[in-house]
């Protein structure tokens, strides 16, 4: 049975009940944090966020995750967002990360939840304040609420001692790389660091989450699962010739952004082709650098990079509204 | 007397005089810093904020800001801008606010009294150019002309010899919040906080200023007095929840944003109403926060955070353009 | 001969030869680092840049330069551009200043080499990137792809090993400027910061260089070349009084900001006049204090400053639209 065939009869059941409308919007808010606008890649990429939280013992990142993808939600409803804009997920994908970002660097606590409730729904308002701005110049708004809300959530930490920031990096001056701790590629690092790449889009840097995000992707679309594995390929060669730490690359934490950059221009935004994906190519190499550069930008406010370099480089080379053709 | 038919004859007054007419722009441009186009509240909030200063110690602030505000209205009338945005107070309150924190963090010498003229003259440009930005997505340029602009000058004093930043907080790393700085919430505290909230708009933490703001702002709009002293309750009791230093809610630094947030969209930008109160006082809460990590961003460069968490905030949460009704 | 007669010959040519268009192209690409759209103009800035270089010791920045503009233009036929932007030099003067900040900033090496291929061509990207956001409010990109792409690739080299920013400033915190370093401005130093001022246009501080540049200046335009020596007068000025450090006075480093910003608002995007040229020279004031202030705000993080005080002023004072008729 064909992808098509599968979700016909989905969608006219979530047309009759609320219930099941209400399940498929958050699974679609899962599934848009890779662009894809299907109930069933969210649920697998759902599957593989909660897997890689449970085996890195921190549940709670999976359960922040949800609470603020509910909230999000919920507050689109209050807030009665436009119908087509709800249904497909672009509602959600910004809150879920929040939640998910806010476990993964606060340690668990009441405040903690509160956070990831008042992001999820704070985050409807970012996207819609974003993608107003970038409809402008016809750019989505990606991941930049996101990104955005969750630095001022996590920069609020230093001023507030109820908002824990445990699990943040410190603050301090930005330090040159030690040479030393730049080794040259091994095989097994290259495998490695591909599927790191790929989960840590989610902030998880999980092997087998990485085959079943690609699943999630290739239900949906198979150009995305390509060029999801070439954009990690790029990044880890990238940052390796480059001399970044290698302990980092195979961590997945230079390859998430080209993952996503290449995603989205060679096969989103683009209709994938020989040129577009050189274009892609060279952005997810570009988004590699800005990667390092963005992680200096942020050493003296200890907080995380988030996909600001995916953003960056991608409403960069959306913007000149290039025709491939 | 309403207001309305007290406003009429001035009105009438100020079209046949050219002096009352300068004297009536001006008060209006103080007036439009808590977004009131009436020369009454202007006239209270200027006699509060004289009030404050003297009481400081620091009459020059008030002096400073006169300065700074005949500056942006004399610049105003050789940039020839339209006479609607000028006559409506709309060229000054960026001006009138540069000169206060001008006069504020830099000790008075004549180059600080020749930066509030520049500072002044040049707010005018900056508020054409970022009006001109916002009108694109038919959003108000707030008070981001004053924090950039101000920003600017302030920053220079680390570069400049003669432009002493001798009141600026020092230049730092991060350091994290003592626990013991966060005491719980005293109903004595609570109160002074609302009051020194309302004034420090206007970089002052007075009391009895607040009440002249308050009325200042009760004789054009009551709707903007309660959605002021709701924004500041708001601001002192989620900023002492957080666990914020208690010394600092209490001299109302953490409490201004939302005063002018709740304004802005409980009642100047919104019609008023149950779901605008909730949309604006979930923003006053989210500004405590945004002003917590705005703190955390300017620490490295020994600058104030002005109201840039207000402008933030209001600009993201007016973008989606929500009818509410 | 008059320019006119000279230049239509020449464009005669460049019309039947592709090998003389591309020659065209490139030159008149380097003219527009000071809105020169006149291949001559191109010309002698080259040979300014080349010569400086070579007399610094430091020819690489040279190459640096020539081999970025180059890929600019290979990437700029590659992408299709629109012939009308390419073929008056919109694609060049942002990679070229790419290359010549990244073999200023950067030891040579096989990495530095490919920087400057790669900023080149993706230069071109980020040109089209910032012109179409800035056609919004009819205001020109200016060098604001420069200082955006230059500021992430040495931002990089703090996380990449093999991206050697050797020459690049001490990351640290802010220092307040020594007052014995300010000197009054003696009658030699004026002039020579006049000079240093015009050539650090082109990041070089070289006086016979900035005759040059002059000359390359009048050929195409006499108001250009005059508001360059206003402005860097008013900069050496300002800056002194303001008490800044007198050597960075004298080697220019206070004074490239007012050079553009004078030439841009007095000659280029105004009509030239008695108001405009106010106008125009208060700008380049500001722009002083905005590059003080651009010093300090890049400190901790190790970069230099660029041409942002530049951008930023002048599209401030671009964006009110205003008529000086």
């Amino acid at each position: 049975m064909t992808m098509k065939a599968w979700l016909g009869p989905w969608e006219d059941r979530c047309t009759s009940s609320r219930v099941l409308r209400f399940v498929d919007v958050n699974l679609r808010g899962i599934g848009q944090v890779m662009f894809q606008d299907n109930p069933l890649s969210g649920l697998l990429f759902f599957v593989a966020i909660a897997w890689g939280s449970a085996a890195a013992g921190v549940p709670q990142v999976a359960a922040g995750g949800l609470v603020a993808l509910l909230a999000a939600t919920l507050a689109s409803y209050w807030l009665r967002v436009d119908a087509g804009v709800l249904n497909a997920g672009l509602c959600g994908f910004n809150g879920y990360l929040v939640g998910l970002a806010v476990a993964t660097f606060m340690p668990p606590s009441p405040l903690m939840w509160l956070s990831c409730v008042l992001g999820g729904a704070v985050s409807v308002v970012f996207m819609l304040a974003v993608a107003r701005v970038c409809k402008t110049w016809s750019v989505p708004a990606l991941t930049a609420p996101f990104v955005l809300l969750t630095w001022l959530l996590l920069l609020a930490t230093h001023a507030f001692y109820g908002l824990d920031g445990g699990a943040l990096p410190p603050v301090g001056e930005i330090v040159p790389i030690d040479p030393g701790a730049a080794d040259p590629l091994r095989p097994g690092d290259f495998v490695a660091g591909i599927f790191t790449s790929i989960s840590q889009v989610f902030l998880k840097g999980h092997g087998p989450a990485a085959l079943l995000l690609l699943a999630g992707l290739a239900v949906n679309s198979l150009p995305c699962a390509v060029f999801a594995v070439a954009g990690a390929a790029v990044g880890v060669v990238t940052a390796h010739v480059l001399g970044a730490e290698s302990e980092l690359v195979t961590a997945g934490l230079l390859g998430f952004n080209p993952v996503l950059t290449a995603i989205a221009l060679g096969a989103v935004f683009h209709k994938p082709g020989v040129r577009v994906a050189v274009y892609a190519l060279i952005a997810a190499v570009l988004s590699v650098i800005v990667q390092g550069a963005m992680m200096a930008l942020v050493t003296p406010f200890g907080i995380p990079t988030l996909t600001a370099a995916f953003v960056l480089v991608t409403w960069l080379f959306l913007l000149p509204g290039l025709a491939f053709e």
